[in-house]
């Protein structure tokens, strides 16, 4: 069973996986990823995998068969197992409970190669297929926030080798946490602080600056606004905000999904044509599960705002990053927004 | 002038550099570590670099010249500059700052590399060298802290390729910054917190607890411990601890910078031999400049305590790291420490 344990000075929880996949034998030849020969996500191959927990079957065709749109499986080498219960303990001045959690695999489409030879990923989606990935995520979401261990659910995406990613058929992934991690945990505070302050949501608030200045504004459209942020960690980071004030994103319409997969299809052609298709990470920022509790986050509904942020992994991060948690980055977010906006696709 | 820009919900602060060196043609081929054929570190290339801050001259040589056996010169392209005011203000609602800073690179010995051809590294070192880089980085935050603008000051190491390094000769950097990065904030809130509770200093709690448990040392000797961190972030990740308190790294002794210098050859002869001379960065993390200041973390001199910490990169960092502060360590620090332990060097 992995183990979640605290960091007794910050806070910060990490698995540490005890069915560990990495002896100290594994790190004396360099990791570099597989170009697998065979494809455990590519259609026929769906008794590779676990069973699959949701998909798109347009026809009427059996789980864990052909004929699927999107399929979810849980991942082959989760870092967080359904089963068990958490119990919270101690050892000495440290806290830990038991790795509990799910992690799930979104297999994105049964396309795998391009015309040209390479990997199929966003920038190549019909606008169908994408509202069919966003579908996904949020009727995942839902699902899971009915399990009361988990207090946050984070759907995200790896995709090339600098971005972690081990298999190169398109996928994204979803951890359900019984614990907030620490970084949403920083936003939501920021955000209920500044709420307290301005009685106004810091989110909406961005959205209005970037409006009127139009500086850092990448793509809009009649729900959402991809911007670089103004203090963006690293080169050509991206939000993607909805214009909606909503905290959740499972509550997004029919519409919005519409109107998400579009911009997401903009953006990532753009990225990839102006970055000669980078590595990249994407993350899926919402609200955590049951909330408000008492004492916690009580003005949630009014001052935090769901969004997804974009990183390009196009420089490393070194001992300064890691030590400070301070970035330097060498791409001013206004060039990087007027470079990707004036790109045709 | 490089910004230093601040994110208005998390409060991180970035360094957006204006007189960049990437613009975004520069992205469309992967980045990779230059094999230089020309090292401007090399003795006899002293009129290549910036003219040196300092260095360790036995003999009577003149500065920018050959002769030394450390010597610091300013970053050829500096993340912050040292010209300057701060001048703090506001853009609406966000907040920034000139770039303003000290960045530094210590070149640690005039070998470069080793009888096998290799890149000279600490592992290579004699106890004399290491004692002399120690002393240097001791003698420059002494004397950057004299800088009123400054607040923190870091020195950390890239070593290899997947820990950022673009230059092989060996070498650390300092960067001295007008803010207090945010993870050191971090680390002091949480001291500060935990003497509020325990009148005790979290990190002497710490040594107590690692050593009567016995399984996360790595090794030990009159004034440092090593151990893996119980909630480490990633494989093999290591903290040298001083057992003696002390806040502040620059009132080091002679006796104790010679009892470091020890204990890192031998970490870094062990972590070379184990891990097949892995990439990594460390990071010396000492109080700020210019403590107690009313208000804020005025129990430091009691409550913090320096230390180092090692991060050897042989796991790639994900979406889901980025997204939430929620790292998965595949190697529990207990077996990294037996493993590491256990070896003859």
């Amino acid at each position: 069973m992995s183990e979640l344990r605290k960091d007794p000075i910050i806070g910060r929880w990490v698995v540490i996986a005890t069915e560990r996949k990495f002896r100290p034998s594994d790190f004396s030849v360099p990791v570099e990823v597989q170009t697998e020969a065979f494809c455990p996500f590519c259609p026929g191959n769906e008794d590779k995998t676990p069973p699959e927990i949701f998909a798109i079957r347009p026809g009427s065709s059996s789980p864990n068969t052909q004929g699927w749109e999107v399929r979810v499986v849980p991942n082959k080498f989760p870092a967080l197992r359904i089963e068990g219960d958490l119990n919270r303990r101690g050892m000495g001045m440290y806290d830990m409970m038991n790795g509990i959690g799910a992690h799930e695999v979104i297999i994105e489409t049964p396309e795998h190669k391009n015309a040209n030879g390479g990997n199929v990923d966003i920038k190549d989606y019909s606008l169908k297929t994408m509202v069919n990935i966003i579908e996904t995520y949020q009727i995942r979401c839902i699902d899971l926030k009915k399990d009361t261990r988990f207090r946050y659910i984070l759907v995200f995406k790896n995709y090339g080798k600098e971005a972690g990613a081990s298999l190169s058929h398109p996928h994204s992934q979803l951890i359900a946490t019984p614990v907030v991690p620490k970084r949403v945990k920083e936003e939501l505070m920021g955000s209920k602080w500044y709420y307290e302050y301005k009685e106004r949501c810091v989110w909406c608030d961005i959205i209005n600056q970037e409006i009127d200045s139009g500086k850092r504004i990448v793509h809009q459209n009649e729900s959402f606004i991809v911007i670089a942020p103004f203090a963006s960690r690293s080169p050509f980071e991206l939000s993607i905000l909805p214009l909606r004030h909503s905290p959740d994103f499972d509550v997004i319409t029919p519409k919005e999904k519409e109107l998400l997969a579009e911009i997401m299809l903009v953006i990532f052609k753009k990225l990839s044509k102006g970055l000669n298709n980078p590595s990249y990470n994407f993350m899926l920022h919402t609200a955590p599960a049951r909330y408000p509790r008492p004492g916690y986050w009580q003005t949630i509904e009014k001052d935090y705002h769901w969004h997804i942020e974009i990183m390009p992994r196009l420089v490393k991060q070194g001992g300064f990053e890691w030590g400070t948690g301070f970035y330097i980055n060498p791409t001013p977010p206004e060039e990087a927004a007027e470079f990707l906006k004036s790109l045709n696709i």
